[in-house]
């Protein structure tokens, strides 16, 4: 921070969120002098064209072109990036930071790839990374996690993390959509990308997980750790089948200590939860964070994922803590962030222990029911509900059947499902998701 | 803070939440040290009955009886007290913080007494004051409220936060008990005390939301400033009408700005909220608080608001952000206490704008459903919905007519429901409900 009475902000970026970000540094200019006893001025904007983002008439800080160097300089104290993408926003963050900025991006993809990297960078040089806008948007997910249960170890997190997919699996499930319909109508929504396959194939999402785990469970944990199955191949018919059930169909992403605390179970799928639980009332595009902690029990925290307002909430809500001093000072001394931590434990999901949902289309002849119900029992699995329709139409010869489980062993699940496969009764692959209960 | 390396700690209360504080600083001394940069240690804890605090076997630390002066001495820096009630605590409290010790209290009675007074004396004396444990329990909603939505000029705070309350009214609207019914219930489980006084009147619920509005819109508010109306005299047939209609039955702290942004309206009711919203789903004692900002939207945090394991968890996170040096930072840099605030604004709840639920018992003769709509139409109500059954009993006299309103100001239906009383088709006095929408 630099000695001068005012605390002067560079900004990365003026798309969606950095005009919200400008917006609300120019409004409650009055209001957050008082609140970090110190006025915060936006004072250089880098922009791809300055032309456009003058005629904005956002802001009336400096609008520099391609001359980062512009963001080094002395009245610059905190950098913030919301540009998006990797690679030309890690070299601006790591010259900013090499110049002893404090940085705060709502960068995920950033962090999920260079996080431990660039949190190095700001202790060598006396700076912090601020970062709660890259995780759930304008929900304090970060702050909640970090300072708010900070004497929990933490058993669980589980994460509606992707506002796209949940909601585009909210109109499948309360209006009977497919995925392409539900997709198309996201798309012309603007609630997802041209391309959308980041988002759908739960990438997004396990690189918000990737960020909170680490802070969670004091390991250092990256994307790729993360086992990902998206929501692009859930037929409409398990969504039906799910919430005659009670349950809705929702992205999760979940970070789970094993039973015995040495490892991690890190995935992102679709998974069932009963539609009158916290989780299963996160509908549209809100995200929320379910924590569950060995002292404090189940915990949600729940807002909007995505979107200017929220995400400049907080954005500018970091600038602020950085601001007022305390941030940095708590990064400085607290070891929270991954740099510090050796690579997570990643434990294989066949240890996972669960509830499951299992559809087989069977041939509806005697015999074929219990020949199920015996395969699954050699494999230690027991029912907890079991659903069989009439068939709909007189010639149809396989009907669906569907089952939930006890609480099993993913891996004896797989295996029983690789069973099943093979018999005759059995048309096609069985359909698995996971049944997630109420704070894990 | 001293320069020793590790932390002290000094308790005044060895009950349940005490005890768990205790649990905790010694399960997890090593995660501590490592989250912290410093090891912290209990160190002294003032009980009434050192004998049976000892046979506890709960704790190594020192036990001191009458001799407050052991937590003033140097080798402790931080005072934690779990003691409850307001006088002792006081002078406790106030003693330490003159000693320069940072304090860590779980008491919303102390604060909504003695709050600004506390916060000034620890400022005089370079201490910090932190109190995440004394509103909603476990749920991180101070540090979110402050620190993770910082940005935000708050529009309204919308809380469950007396876990008694919403235990009894989940009994209530699920199981179609009375309010003796539950309230029996809730005394034999534990969840409410032998005189329940505080907690059904709302008190208990106004004291919470004073600590919290002060810190969201900038004012000093104390409990009296909130105007309680408790759940004594709720009558389990509106619990069974509101259901009828969708709506859930709770016990709503509500801190509202005015439309113009400059007065508040504070108030501790119970209201109806849609089952199928976030705050609908907040059930038995379970607290939630939603906060509306400006940015951000509506973002709720929900949990455990009582208990051992929950409220233990708040006052050790307290305890570790003020042992890593940053959270007594942030209290002398940030003005958010009320000690530096005027006296809020308060509004006259006349003003509130609303939707409501009306019930009347009419007499059920030709006509009188039409003059009670023409009459609340005088007064510029408008109806959202009516119901009204068919009757029970050939010989019953009058009808209950059901009535939910578009939003009106509250003074306006309060002086269509006197007007009401006083027609010959009405009898008693109509039953007023607020309608609390999403996100307020």
């Amino acid at each position: 921070m630099s000695g001068a009475d005012a605390v002067g902000v560079g900004m990365i970026g003026l798309g969606t969120v950095g005009g919200g970000v400008a917006q609300l540094l120019r409004e409650h200019a009055e209001l957050y002098a008082k609140r970090c006893g110190r006025r915060v001025e936006l004072r250089a904007v880098v922009v791809r064209n300055t032309e456009k983002a003058r005629s904005s008439g956002l802001i009336d800080a400096a609008l520099v072109g391609n001359d980062s160097t512009r963001l080094q300089q002395d009245d610059i104290d905190v950098v913030v990036e919301v540009a998006g993408g990797v690679d030309s926003a890690y070299a601006l963050v790591a010259d900013a930071l090499r110049a002893g900025k404090h940085v705060v991006t709502a960068n995920k993809a950033l962090l999920a790839a260079h996080g431990p990297e660039l949190f190095g960078l700001a202790r060598e040089h006396g700076a912090s990374v601020a970062f709660e806008a890259s995780c759930g948007g304008g929900i304090p997910c970060v702050t909640g996690l970090t300072f708010g249960l900070m004497s929990n170890a933490v058993r669980g997190l589980y994460g509606i993390l992707n506002g796209t997919c949940n909601y585009i699996l909210t109109e499948m499930t309360q209006k009977g959509r497919t995925y392409a319909e539900a997709l198309a109508d996201a798309k012309a929504k603007g609630y997802a990308e041209a391309d959308e396959t980041l988002d759908v194939s739960g990438a997004d999402a396990a690189q918000k997980l990737a960020v909170l785990a680490s802070l969670a469970f004091g390991v250092s944990v990256v994307g790729d750790d993360v086992s990902c199955e998206g929501i692009d191949n859930l037929d409409l018919a398990d969504v039906r089948f799910g919430a005659e059930l009670g349950y809705d169909i929702k992205l999760i992403a979940a970070a789970e200590c094993s039973a015995e605390g040495d490892g991690l179970f890190l995935s992102t799928r679709p998974c069932f939860v009963s539609a009158d639980t916290q989780l299963g009332q996160v509908h549209g595009a809100d995200n929320a964070l379910s924590v569950v902690g060995d002292a404090v029990g189940h915990v949600m925290l729940y807002g909007p994922g995505a979107g200017r307002g929220p995400t400049a909430s907080a954005v500018v809500s970091d600038v602020l803590n950085v601001a007022a001093g305390w941030y940095p000072q708590a990064f400085a001394a607290m070891g929270l962030t991954p740099d510090l931590h050796a690579p997570a434990d990643k434990r294989d999901s066949a240890d996972t222990v669960s509830r499951f949902y299992l559809r087989l289309e069977v041939k509806d002849v005697p015999g074929n029911f219990g020949r199920i119900t015996t395969t699954l029992g050699e494999h230690g699995i027991s029912l907890s509900a079991v659903m069989q329709h009439e068939r709909k139409h007189a010639g149809d010869a396989f009907v669906p059947v569907v089952v939930t489980t006890h609480a099993c062993r993913q891996g004896d699940l797989r295996a029983a499902s690789a069973e099943l496969k093979r018999l005759d009764a059995v048309a096609g692959t069985p359909v698995v998701i996971r049944v997630l209960d109420a704070g894990g």
